[in-house]
């Protein structure tokens, strides 16, 4: 009666989305400060302040009906304008207010993206782990996602990434600072990425495509990661602003074709239509407004670290085996058990609601998000202990 | 290299939006006040007082790492269990919070409702002329749009219907208060299409859904519409806050899916599906909660009703030949020459922006939108005086 696939999409939705509904739920029953909810990226720090001043300092001087108003499809131009801006001073790449689009955060930006540039059955490379709507995203779009393994610290297996490449290939699709992995390439990592990729461009009629998924790029516990377009031409950036300054909710962000970009005024155009296809009519304009404002401004990151630092210490000393994050705010550690997912059942009786890595096309790993209150990471130690004494006891 | 349909569509862009984006540069060009926009429904009446107020309230209330976190897919609980509320006391029809979906305006609704109902080739009636969006997101969910005529006063010709009806067809999608004739459809008129339904729908397997596109509910100047739910069961409702209460660059509305519809619940899952596939995380959190607090509450009225009577009023006078509108804000004229596009051609010289009736699926008239500044009609007055005038001078 009704599309099948969708309707399945929708009964099961997806585990890790799941499991925050099972938090919501448990946290009413036993109390909000004993579940250890480390499932979503739902950044529990607050926005910094700048988020606040400029909604209150729009609200008070913008009439209404000029605030609320309809942006063009691509989005505002002062803001358009800003964002090119600061990507150039902060980059140093040229960038066109005229290739940045304005959207209703990542996942929008990757529908739109990806429904542009693929044909029928073409590639896209993703390294594993991954974040599990790429899958999805890349299937929408008719394409076919073909994962490559990392090595084992999770950064590029440039071999692995070559070996993949086919006459099919139209992408690769990055995520640095990584989700699940909290891996952050270093420049060398992308020069070589750029080195291979430029090395099989000679072979091609035309580019293999580096979409760069970036929601967490201000999030690095050491430099500054390398904004791809300085390294290979042929970039997307796609960019969010829900983690960097804790606005998941409002669903705002970008996407960057660089002016390097092979045929990049046709593919910005193809991804205004692409977004218009799937019903997006522009991006929320208030919290356009706001991001344009609060560039390189983050939610407080000592939180992350602090968290970062307890939790990776903590788990290490109890015998976890677990790589430290270089950004974002997830720790990927080795599940006790090979079956990922018997793990998380177990760990969820201690309250513990961790996702299994099967999720981000990986085995034998739980992903745990620690963009929560230091408190709950302290008071989380405990029920961790006892899991794995449970395992080892 | 691109998907073609795709880049084509972004390349042209809509008709409407393309007068829109000229009319901002030609008001930079000649001032505000010289260029007489007609061409979207962006209303230039503001936002009610509740929405600034409730704006301010959360705000000032709520910690913004709670007001601006993801909520569930479907939606805040509490801003769904409002709306059913609201829509039980309302119209006298039961509604459960559980068949809400939270979601970017009605644009991203109607993807998400085509995209769940509608299998391959499946045939959606469309009452002509319509919003011409409907005619991608059907294509865009793999169906087909049946466009049917209206009678003289745009209001539904059963008969055309009846004739349109075939074993494929899946929903007939109406839209009243309507864009872009103003007709508001009478409470007998759909008892009408509800009986003509059910008597068809004793002959099928499955029953014919009615997805009732209202945007425009509130915007009424005579008796309130009636609800669709309360004389049709298999009724799905697209709502949208956009034009009722300022908010259209906002992106936030919701679909609600009538309790008495067939297999509703597996239809509001497949909703669900069908908004996560096309990148739809969450509806925009706070103005969730935003217009939870501000339901029935309209912006101004009689601003559009002054607009109207003043339009209608001048423009029938003037000679022009046009039906008066029961709601909405948009006023159907006849074109002075067959070719509505020329005609319009014509009316940007005397910089008034109106849009031709092709893009509705209908040949001869121009939409005048006026969601606009009462100034903004008066002004405009000499110069449909004028464009008469050149036409029968």
């Amino acid at each position: 009666m009704f599309n099948q696939k969708l309707q399945k999409l929708g009964t099961e939705h997806s585990a890790i989305r799941e499991l925050f509904e099972y938090g919501l739920a448990r946290k009413k029953e036993i109390g909000e400060e004993n579940v250890f909810d480390f499932s979503l990226g739902n950044p529990n720090v607050p926005a910094p302040a700048c988020v606040t001043e400029e909604l209150l300092r729009l609200i008070g001087e913008m009439p209404p009906e000029k605030l609320h108003a309809y942006s063009s499809a691509v989005g505002l131009k002062e803001v358009r304008a800003a964002i090119a801006q600061y990507i150039q001073s902060s980059f140093g790449v040229p960038m066109s207010e005229d290739l940045i689009f304005m959207t209703c955060g990542a996942s929008a930006s990757l529908v739109s993206v990806l429904s542009a540039l693929l044909l029928p059955e073409e590639e896209v490379i993703v390294p594993a782990p991954y974040f599990p709507e790429y899958a999805l995203f890349i299937e929408q779009a008719g394409g076919k996602m073909v994962p490559v393994p990392t090595d084992e610290k999770f950064h590029l297996d440039l071999h692995a990434i070559e070996r993949a490449i086919t006459e099919r290939t139209k992408a690769i699709l990055i995520n640095s600072p990584n989700n699940p992995t909290g891996a952050v390439y270093t420049k060398g990592e992308l020069e070589g990425l750029a080195a291979l990729l430029e090395r099989v461009n000679t072979t091609r009629k035309e580019p293999i495509f580096l979409l760069s998924d970036e929601p967490y790029r201000e999030l690095c516990y050491g430099e500054k990661p390398t904004f791809p377009m300085v390294v290979y031409p042929h970039t997307v950036v796609l960019y969010s602003f829900s983690k960097v300054i804790s606005l998941p909710g409002e669903r705002i962000g970008y996407v960057a074709v660089s002016p390097a970009c092979y045929h990049a005024q046709e593919l910005f155009f193809a991804v205004r239509g692409a977004a218009r296809y799937h019903g997006y009519v522009c991006a929320p304009t208030l919290f356009q407004r706001v991001v344009a404002d609060c560039q390189g401004v983050t939610s407080d990151l000592e939180v992350y670290r602090r968290n970062r630092d307890l939790l990776y210490g903590a788990l290490s000393d109890m015998g976890y085996s677990c790589t430290v994050p270089e950004g974002a705010f997830f720790l990927f550690v080795k599940a006790l058990e090979p079956d990922a997912k018997a793990f998380c059942a177990r760990a969820k009786k201690h309250e513990l609601l961790l996702v299994p890595s099967d999720s981000f096309g990986t085995k034998g790993y739980v992903r745990i998000s620690y963009c929560v209150k230091g408190e709950t990471v302290e008071r989380s130690l405990p029920a961790f202990r006892a899991l794995f004494e449970e395992y080892n006891g």
